[in-house]
Order: C-alpha cells, then structure tokens, then sequence
C-alpha cells in the first residue's frame, strides 16, 4: 500500500484537521497520499480518477460521506477505510479517537475486508432513459414536497409483486438495512446474506410485511400515480424527480471493498449503535 | 331539519353531478337548500357561513372532502353527512349508489350522531404566535423536500418525553388512527376512546413504540434540526413550513358532529375497508 | 395512616429481610402493622382480611407480587405501595435502597395515589359459569403444552370484530400496556386513558394491528379450535385451562389505588425501564 | 418416473379416498406405487425407506403432512409433490380439485423443481448430545406449559448475539418464513435467498428487529432460565423438553426437492394464501 487516497467530510473543520494530520502522518511513513478537492491546501485529484490511483482510501466523516466516497469506488477491489465521526456508523471503521493506530494497522496488513455489493437505479420516461445512478445502502422511490401518497407497482423478474399506496418504497442491500430501511421497520440483515429487502414506507394498508428478495433480483417500479413530483433518492440523495408514469429498474451492480479490523465483530455495532435487544454494550 | 347545506368534492364531475340530484330533491322534498362555491349554478353561500345557518350539511366526497367541510363545523353540533366518492371512507357513511335512501333516513331522523374531538395546533416562532390551525384525523410534523431526516422533542404535560431522529411524527385522533397514523404503524383506536396517539413516521431507531395518551394532554413539540423547511401538516394538507427552533403546541380542541345509520358498525367498515384481521367481509 | 400492611415476595430471602426491616421501622414509629403469611415469625393476617384493616399496605417485591396483592384490594381504596426488588417495575415506585424514606414521605401525606382499573374475566362452559378472576394487567387467552394454534372470535357489545388463528390475545388495562401486551406488539398506554387493548399474540396473518377500545367495552371471547386445553391467564398467572366452545366475558371492574412519589414520571419510567425511543437515562 | 411413492394425511377420510383415486389411476398408467402406513388396504412401505425406492413422492395434505414426509427426504434429490387439503399452502402445489392432471404433467416431465434447505438441531445437556432432528420450517425454542418467560442467549459463529427475555425464538429457513416466523413478525423472505431468520417471539423489551442471517451461519442457543421445562420444537412438532443450561446448536442441513408446476408463482401464493398488500387476487 503505497499510494494513500484521503476525502474528508466537506465543510467541516473537525475532519479537515484530521485529514491534515493524517496526510502529514502517511508521509512520514514515506507514503505517496492523493487528495480530492474536500481538503483545502493540497494538490487535489478529482475524486473520480482516485480508484485507478490509489492502494487504499481512507475517508473522514460518517457513513454519509464514506458512501459518497464509495460510489466512485463500485467495481474496483480497493479497499476503503472509514473513520467515523458521525452518529451511526455501520460502515465506517474507526473512531477519530485512533485514528492513526487504525490506519497504521491497516497499512500493517492486519485489517479484513468486507465487500458491499450496490445496486444500480435506471429510471425511464415515455421510452427514454433518464440518467442512471448507484447506490450502496439503498434506493428510495418516495414522495416529496407534497402531503398526499403516490400509488406504485413493483415487479420481479418480470411477475407482478404487488400495488401500493404509500409514502415510498425502500430497496435495500444488507448494508442499507441499518440505514433508512430499519426506520420503515424492515428487518437487519446481515453483510454476508445476497439479498435486497424491500420494506414499504408508510403503506395504507394493514396486510403488509417487508420481503427479502435475492440479489440477484430484476426489479421494476412503476409510478402510476404521483400528486406532485416523486424524488428517487440513492443513499438519501435526491437523484431524480419522477411523475407518473415513470418506470424504475434496479439491479445488482458491482461491489466495494471496506476495510475493517477483525476486532469488532457486526453483532457488537448492532448492540452499541441501535441499542439492540436493549444493550448499550454486552 | 329545513335548511340543508350541500359541498361537493372540488372539480369532480361525479360529485357535481349527484350534488345536482341531490339539491333537486331536497326542493322536490319542500327543503331549503344552501350550496357553496363547490357546485356551480346556483346562489353561493360561503363555507364559512354554513355552520350557523343549516340544520344538516350534506358532503358529497371522500374522507378528504369531508374533512374540509367538518374543519368548518368544529365546535357546532350541527350534524354532517358523507356520501362517499373515494378510496376509504371511515368518516363518509353512505355510498354515492344510495344516497337519496340515507338522506332521507336522515332527514325522517333515523340516524345517530358520533361525536369526534379535533386537535388545535398553535406554531411558535421566536416567541411570537404562527397562524393556528384544527385537525379532525391528525397533527403531523414532518420532514419534507429533503431526504434527510429531523430531529424534535416531544413534552407533555410540561415533562420532557422524548427526543427523535425521524421523518416526522402523526398525533391522532381516533377518528385519525385508521388515516396517516395507521400507515405509521399506529394502533386502532375506537372513536370513543378520549385519547391522542402519538406514531413515529420512520425513527431511526429501534425501541420505540406508539403511545396513546389521554385527549386532553397539552402536547409541545420543538424542531431541533430540520435540513429544510419541515412541514405542519393539518389533516393531510401543509397548513405552515417550520424550521429549527420552532415550538408547535398541540392540544384537544372542539367537536364536529357526524351522522350514521346504526345498521354500519365500525368494527364491520375495519373489516370491510382495511381487510383487518383477513376479512374482506364477515 | 395508623396501620400498616406488610407482605413480601414469597420464599425470597431479600424481601423477607426487607421486610423485618420494615416491620420494626414502623413499630418504633408507633404505628400497627400487621403482616401476612409472607412474613415468617409474626402474628398472621390473611391477605384477604387486610383491606377491611390496613390504612397503606407496603408490597416488598416485583410488580408480579404487587399484582397478587392488589387483586385483594380491587374496590377498595386503600393506598398500596410497593417497593422494587424485581427487573421491570412499573406498578412498584420505590427502589429497595431507599425504602425507609419512601415509605417515611408516603406517611407523612406526601404520597399521590394513582388508580387503575381491573378487568373481570367470566368463562363459560355448555352454559354453566366457571370461576370467575379479576385482572389489573391483562386478561389473556392463549394455547399451551402444544405447538399448534388456537383459534378465537372475539365480539364486543354484541357485535362480531373478528375471527383469528393465533398463539392468543391479550385484553391489556393501560397498566398492563407495558407487560405482556408490549412483548405482543401492543402500544404503550398512559395510564390516564380509560381504555383497553386487544393484542393479539403471533396472529397467522398479516393484516392485522393492535386496537384501542373503550374501557367500558364489554367484550366476549369464543374458543373456536383448541388441539390441546388453552390457557386463561390473569396478571400472568393461569386461571383456567379451557376446552373449544368455551366463551370468557371481560368487563371493567373495580379499581386499586397505587401511592407514588411525585418526582418519579410516568415518561422518565419508560424512558429507564424500556430504553424508550434509546435512552437509558435522559 | 417409473415407481410412485404416495402418502396421505392420516385420520383425514378426504385424503384416503383422494389416495386411492391416484393409486388406481397411476397403475391404470403402468406406473408401479408404493405406499406407506396412511393409506390403508394397500402393502405398506415404511415411509423411511421411501426415498431410496421412489422416482416421485406425492403427499396428499396440507403442508404440515408434506413437512412429516419431507423431512424423510432430506439430502436425497427425490421430488415431492404436494397435493393441498390444508388451509395456507406454500410447499403445497396443488389444490385436490385438479389432482390428477396435476400429476399427469408432472409425470410428463412438465415440472420444475425448487431446492429447499433444512436446519439440523442438535441439544446437549450437561456435555451430552440428546436427540438430534431437522426441520424444512423452522426450529423453535419456547416456554411451554407455564406463563411465564424464558431467558435465553443467542451466539453464532461463536460470538455473542444477544440475550433475551421472551416468549421464545424462531429460526426459519425462507419456507418457514411464512409459516409461524411471520406470526412472529418476521420479514418474508424469498425461498432463493440462502439466509435464517432470526424472530424473538414477543420478547420483553422495545428495542428488538428480527434479523437475517446467512443460512451458513453456526447457532447456539442457550437456554438461561425457564421457569418449567421449554420446548425445542421442529417445523411446529415438540421435539424435545429442556431445560435451563440446556444448549441446542442449529445449522444448515441437507436439501429436499419440491416439484411444482411454472404457472404459479411465488409473489401470486403471497397474494392469494396472505392476502399480501391487500389482495385477496390480481
């Protein structure tokens, strides 16, 4: 690992004085570091061309930032460290705390590596494409900017799945599923499992149950009825306004490496960050 | 009762169109007959007149429409009506098929009366009063034109209750419970339980519960966050934008008065409307 | 308040030596006490005699043994007052590490009281009654010894509200909101709502939700199916064993008086005792 | 598919005839069948030497008797067929209305074949094995006989999960994800997803989510407290009593093969046999 790439959560002084530290760190352990435009002072190389450049990313910020990060990663077998300073972590490593123990431990080749895969959402209009986005966590069909549900359609591998009004629909990877998916009451479901859940947002109906599908899945959504503009969210950013009519395919699309050390086990965050089955800690 | 007033669902042919049939007989039938700006062709009289001059007010809509003309009747006991045009009618009494039948049962008193609460909602900003507003089905506080969730406090009583992170929060009546609060995950609450349910939209976090408190507890809410403008939402319609800061005192306010026939009971419109317990009827 | 009632968690030696404790507290404060069975090594008074006899009665032990002993002291307005040793304690106010000054501020008038209502159960079998019970948490029918579901109408004031396949149902008083009928998926009730829940307990079906009904609701239950005899269970504990065609009225019944502290809210305590909406403490 | 093997739902006078109306006609065909203990008037073949002799098994019953011949099948690529009489049917293929020309297409080479996966539970007790069994459904840990909760922890891959107070646990392969797991609350999960739910059954606290699980995970169980002897039950049969200290160890085991036809698809039993979001059909 010679070629270090750093990104620091944008617009905050807390990462950016730890991006610097780190980056004055690595070079002195002889490093060769990259960094993109969120660290201000520095040579900066556009985060798009970091995954052909670098033998590990290491990101400052909370899963927010590590998945902006990560998007640009998705097919490359780089590994991707996080260091949290967010509220919840799933997918971030380290405290800010040791970050530099972390970062040396990794370089040390002591860390594992998980891979995500994340799905990619093509959406299209009256026959057109519209522009097409990944996501790691999840993609949100969902209504916006007006109180009133919309009505859509879902289908798999080309056989109707169901109708529903409601406030949205979640397609998550297992890495979403502690994300937005957990909030509209879908189940935790492990990195390991290759599965997409589908958990419904506020659905108006009472015989309703999120549903685990494969990963493998082809799945389509059809907005057939919208009171005003749709927002398609990916990992809980607005990446498209739909109206009815519109059809949504998501698919299984290329993984990201994160690195982690083998010390903190997935059980262990579910219980300290949600507080799961009522332990702060063991 | 003499004078009947008639509002028909705005722009809606079919509504219109019964809303003439039904004026027709009501004069065929010697009544006087008032009609707001919702049925054009005849002497408008203002909504907002209706409460202290009809002795029954006829609605010709959904639940939506109903709840619009209702809003305007709280705190008299002149009896409504609904026929139902729409998707759920838990407000609504008759179908559109037999409406003549139901409103002459009414008019030859046959019918009984459901009283139902409404909740008013004050919003504060830096100490000085927002307009307020009333709601029959619920009070919803929610996030809105943004994907990233608020945060906010709930008081009651003067005694802090819990702080959330979440896509926003229904207080409902009962009436309310079977409406935006049902989608929540909210239980069903009997129109003649006194209480407010209080449902999480989305929180992200696991040990949570609904609550139903007792109608009369003064509630206080406080945004602590919002990205954007978070919405006040009164019945399903956006009643003010609020920010960071803002307070929202909730509490039980007066009554409207609904018309039924006895031969409809409510657990057979759960069962028949909400498929509950499995049935689609008995 | 010149006489006292003891009475402590059976065969446990903790609330036995609390009790002694007590016991020669109040003696040399001059007031009467008298103890039931509970207590080795005094005078016995039946816990049944004690409402006619005590001014307070101090319950040492779980909210399971404040359950037992305030079923004697259903209608009766005595104050009860009971001291924690067990794990959840929502009826039981004080800690056992500051029994002496809860119960020295509960004598010197400092005490609110609380009431609760209870709930009569009636079973019936070919038409002849079976003993009847009285409940201050929850009425529960539910199978037992045998793996297979038992399935169960239900009707309230005369009127059919479903028909289910479930491992049982709960009937919960708000008090008994945070008990079985939360483990169930129930709401949390205040203890201000005059209301009951109905819960079922794993329901082999999907469109179902908790229901708040009246207090008042008289409501009757039918055994339909049973492969083995089901269980009526009060407070937790088994009444009954029943056999299909078996039918149990539940009715609003008298009331008990719990004494509280004024520090200690009802919100803080579920906050505490349920990590509600994520806090241990605030 | 020369040699037929049929079994019938014993006691059930429907099932016997339908039975004999299968075994005349697949002779009539020239077929050689071969059938266990449940039809009676015909040379019995115990049903455990079934798979070694069979081309096809047909199971006439619901899918509690196609479960009983199942598990005799596991780890042999034999194909079931399932012949449904029962109330919800998701293993089953066919309703006995059109049994034979079911049978008739499955026999012209028409069907298809769906793998499912078992759970192997092994208990131990003091260091000692007792009694080990398997389950195409589910395996569940619960109290029995007593109203009272059990405690229990959770490990898998050796680490620690949680520890839990409640009325039991469901593991369940995705065929038992709509059977008793979805009582529980648990997410339905797609028979191709490769995973275990994890489904407290009406634990004691709020903070709770099922959770999904490779179906390689290894998992213990350890029975903590119990107040009278639990139940370690198998695809809803009690398997075996156990105590507290008691540890049950469950992990993937071999396949059985269902035969169905490609008409029917999964989502369209969701729909119909759940009434999943609302339908009873398209």
């Amino acid at each position: 690992m010679q070629t270090i790439g750093v990104s620091a959560k944008l617009h905050d002084e807390r990462a950016g004085s730890l991006a610097r530290e780190l980056i004055d760190w690595l070079r002195r352990q002889g490093r060769e570091v990259l960094v993109d435009d969120t660290v201000p002072g520095f040579d900066e190389l556009p985060l798009v061309e970091m995954p052909a450049r670098v033998d590990l990313m290491v990101v400052l910020g909370g899963d927010g930032t590590l998945l902006h990060v990560a998007r640009r990663f998705i097919g490359h077998d780089t590994p991707i460290l996080g260091i949290n300073l967010g509220r919840l972590g799933f997918l971030t490593e380290a405290a800010a705390g040791n970050m530099l123990e972390v970062v040396g431990q990794v370089l040390a080749g002591r860390a594992k590596i998980k891979t995500h895969f994340s799905l990619e959402a093509q959406a299209w209009r009256d026959g057109q494409a519209l522009e097409s986005g990944h996501a790691i966590n999840d993609v949100v069909l969902q209504r916006n900017d007006h109180p009133r549900m919309i009505e859509f359609e879902m289908h798999v591998y080309g056989h109707f799945m169901f109708r529903l009004r409601a406030d949205g629909l979640v397609l998550a990877t297992p890495a979403g599923s502690t994300a937005y998916a957990l909030s509209a009451g879908g189940p935790i479901v492990h990195p390991e499992v290759a599965a997409i859940s589908v958990v419904p947002i506020c659905p108006h109906i009472l015989s309703n149950r999120p549903v685990v599908l494969p990963a493998s899945a082809g799945i389509e959504l059809i907005l057939i009825e919208s009171p005003a503009p749709a927002a398609l969210n990916l990992d809980g950013q607005v990446h498209h306004e739909l109206c009815a009519g519109d059809r949504i395919q998501v698919n299984q699309a290329g993984t990201v490496s994160l690195a982690y050390l083998p010390e903190r086990h997935y059980f262990e965050v579910l219980r300290s960050k949600l507080l799961w089955a009522g332990h702060a800690q063991e």
